[in-house]
């Protein structure tokens, strides 16, 4: 922990140097006027409030608020022009159609972009990044805009390069199971093809009816079927990503197995756009399982869900595709916000558990095993089982709805952790303890399967004090059982100058070069992924790198 | 086609550029006396044959053969020194002791090493790399040197640094199943400290009683389980690694999920000891399943084979856990040199089905269902089934023979390719075919669950004739169905120069890249992986990179 605390304490120490000898973006009143629309991030907060350094009324931004602007360039009438040419009626400048764009899902950051582009093909994407590439304008990819993190925003005026268009399904193999699209396919309606065609995506996530595939790959998206079907470092056979100076990267090869060379393809799984664009993806995709099973479980303790798990893991085996589970006041959160009705009577904790099989009464029999097994020695109080599609929605939109009854609550602080999964409520009870009525609700809900919880603490208005007494509790409480301080959001923008409660300073250290060699300029996404104290040096004197057919390593230092 | 061809046009044209160029090696009269002990590769050809450019006797030697050395240092008495002191008893230079390291296990590869290094620690690995770094000496690590492509085996004098002594498990957490372990644990060692503990090793494979999960890793192994629990890019949830200046990489996460940067340790999975020393890995390990069955199957045609598969995924859906097959010419081989029985009557295939369950009742009932169905349709002729220990050996080793057999069968030319499932035993025919009576045998087996042929051509002895009729043939058939030329081996020295036929030129570049930002001078498994033409230039008065904390970028072009 000491070290933990020496590495963010030096950390806090280089960000207030920056901050002191920050430029001021350039703000207008009438963009601040836009706040009460808006719960408006830490990023806008240190914009309204110039000339941060010293002085009464100092506002001490956390690590999560926005750096300076880097001194990119500025679109100009000519950057317009050509983007026009490229994309005829697809760069859009019109602030109403871009609004959507510029702020995230949560509405929780807010960018300030004025271009937006919508390219079709993986040739205009690789245009537009050339150009950018050696006009030094920076460029933030979006997909589906469904991120927690603020990393699918631009946080000052980046062009938005949309992946919206970008929608065709390029081939599926009906023997192999191996689905090749463009990124910008939306995940449920991938699911619905290959539901037709008896195969189901690998993944699956509340976000579905909007998230793109090329975005649940660039940010690594987890989800619900993560315990049954692995993540997508497995599921992803290939992938095409343009790099910053406009290069193709074709590693878009369907093969279960490929040992030739390194795989770059994982560079680009949850890089979340720092390291290239991601245009198209092939993903191996499991049969469509014959019969699912739901059951919605009370347990009267967090230790009871705990041996449930254990037990369920040996009983259901290989037919268990899912174990969420959410607590009372996620629960309550859901009674009172969505209207939604607890199927069984209250208790402490509740549980999800899917099974997904190839022989219903196989799969019936066993659950109804492992169901009389808990309730007789009462790990289970009470529960319900769902075979049917409606029944089953119903018992999922229970797990699923709770981030949307959370936005109903007030200001919601998110943290998405990976713990052993023996201590991941233990953390929800400390953070409940040492809050105590400082916050409205502290709720705790997850893939137990996963050992990954989602911790939300709600407020009635965004309250720093509150966020200080948060922040850094719960990543310092995260660092010494050796969790992850995010297990399957990203680090986007929010999360950026907490890597290394996560990561070593030689681990960082290579990321940065990574970055740097993929992206000399760091016009990718600039002010995500990585923290701050390792952010690159904008050059715009440098010559264009990898314009030639085999790339050229960097010349010049990241930093 | 014609594209491919093109490149590897190219290629020829650079590699010839380098043999007339190149600085012929020191190999002894003594040295090259030994060739009749062992099948010596090609580049062992080439050292016997000095002054390759022009004149009567030339041979032209295959992309496959070893390249000129490199102008790395040579090891003097100052080196051993400090490795004796280092490493006190564990620094050999004894010939007779150094041979079985200098030789690959198909003893198709012969290196030169005069030193043989046996670290206990990461701390020595650390101390060793960066003395190396620092006085241009290359090193060769080495596993269980169990690889099939010349990857495991010093090309010249390179020093070998052996994980023979790291053989501690650090950790085994029964809860989750993740097991954390030293790099030199023997994977068989591992699966029988798991199985008491009612977990199994992830994956499997025939050289399971010698090869180490550090080699596994770094090789990416795939094996018989990959079809059921993925491959180690998902099951691998850390590794520490060391890297050429000596710098120690921990990433040694022991969480299912972590979305905190990039997902560095993939860098080191499967490049082959090239870009640092793996030296300890966390890997997911599944429950130990409480019912196996194994089914010995006979099928008259590959279509038959194939739709036996696919009646078998659906039909065993969950419980599937592997799927391999071997052609009537495998069979042949195990009774003629290791007097194996067929335990079924004569057929052109044979397939190897094992289930892998919680419920030995669901199990039989479900394989039963699906051989009556496989039977009565006549898709499968004849079969027997096991659910004895013994009994399921027996039948596995008929499939995890087969390379045994081989070597007993003369010269074997060794191919590992990834190809569309329904294509792969077409290779295996066309071969045949185009090789007519030059080739001994033509034989095939391998994982239909995974796409992956293996497929071996005999001869009586070495025969460059006939390898020129096999190569590039087989290259040019798998680049021309988008298949990889290889799908597990990896590439090593034998394959590396064949990289082109599944990987794009910018690909390459940018694993070259890799490569010069990791390890800038090259002293890492030199010669192995990567193509010639990326070969990087020793330069040994470049300063040592990356002693500082945080890892600086390389400043000069590998090239």
């Amino acid at each position: 922990m000491a070290t933990i605390l020496h590495r963010f304490n030096r950390l806090r120490l280089r960000y207030a140097f920056q901050l002191s000898s920050h430029a001021v973006s350039s703000t207008t009143a009438a963009e601040r006027a836009k706040g009460d629309r808006v719960f408006l991030g830490c990023q806008t907060l240190c914009r309204q409030h110039r000339g941060i350094s010293g002085g009464a009324g100092e506002v001490r931004c956390l690590p999560s608020a926005a750096p300076p602007r880097l001194p990119f360039s500025c679109v100009t009438d000519e950057d317009l022009a050509f983007f026009r040419q490229l994309l005829p009626g697809r760069a859009i400048t019109d602030p109403d159609m871009l609004e959507s764009s510029n702020v995230d899902w949560l509405k929780s950051v807010r960018g300030n972009s004025e271009v937006l582009l919508r390219p079709r093909t993986t040739e205009e994407v690789s245009q537009i990044l050339r150009y950018c590439n050696e006009r030094n304008l920076a460029v933030s990819p979006q997909g589906g805009n469904t991120g927690l993190v603020g990393g699918s925003v631009p946080v000052f005026d980046e062009i938005i390069l949309s992946t919206a268009l970008m929608n065709q399904v390029l081939a599926f193999d009906g023997v192999s199971g191996i689905l090749t699209c463009q990124a910008g396919c939306v995940l449920e309606s991938l699911s619905q093809l290959l539901e037709e065609r008896d195969f189901i995506m690998p993944l699956d996530l509340g976000a579905k009816g909007s998230c793109h595939i090329g975005g649940n790959v660039a940010t690594n998206a987890g989800g619900l079927r993560l315990l049954r079907y692995g993540s997508l470092r497995g599921t992803v056979l290939g992938l095409e990503a343009v790099l910053a100076s406009g290069q193709v990267l074709n590693c878009l090869a369907t093969l279960r197995k490929d040992n030739t060379g390194y795989d770059l393809k994982q560079l680009f799984i949850g890089s979340e756009g720092t390291l290239g664009v991601i245009t198209a993806v092939s993903i191996l995709c499991p049969r469509k399982p014959r019969a699912v099973n739901v059951a919605f479980l009370g347990c009267s303790s967090f230790q009871n869900l705990l041996e449930t798990f254990q037990c369920c893991r040996g009983m259901l085996g290989e037919i268990l595709s899912a174990f969420e589970f959410l607590d009372a006041s996620c629960m309550g959160l859901l009674e009172k916000h969505l209207k939604l009705t607890n199927p069984i009577t209250e208790c402490p904790f509740y549980i999800v558990i899917e099974t997904a099989g190839s022989n219903a009464a196989h799969d019936e029999e066993k659950l109804h095993n492992f169901l009389e097994k808990v309730m007789a020695s009462s790990l289970v109080t009470d529960g319900t089982v769902a075979t049917e599609d409606a029944k089953i929605k119903a018992l999922w939109s229970l797990r699923e709805r709770v981030t949307e009854a959370l936005t109903h609550d007030g200001f919601t602080y998110k943290y998405d952790i990976s713990l052993p999964v023996e201590k991941i409520y233990q953390l929800v009870t400390d953070m409940r303890q040492h809050l105590g009525d400082r916050a409205k609700n502290v709720v705790g809900y997850g893939h137990v399967g996963d050992g990954n919880l989602h911790l939300n603490i709600t407020s009635p208005t965004k309250d720093p004090a509150l966020l200080a007494a948060i922040e850094p509790y719960v990543y310092e409480w995260t660092a010494a059982v050796q969790g992850s301080v995010s297990a399957e959001h990203g680090l986007g923008l929010k999360k950026r100058n907490y890597i290394y409660y996560s990561k070593t300073p030689e681990a960082v250290g290579l990321m940065g070069n990574i970055k740097a060699m993929l992206d000399p300029r760091g016009i990718l996404n600039p002010y995500k992924t990585l923290p701050d104290d390792l952010r690159l040096p904008s050059t715009p004197t440098r010559p264009s790198p990898m314009t030639s057919g085999h790339p050229q390593p960097l010349q010049d230092p990241p930093r």
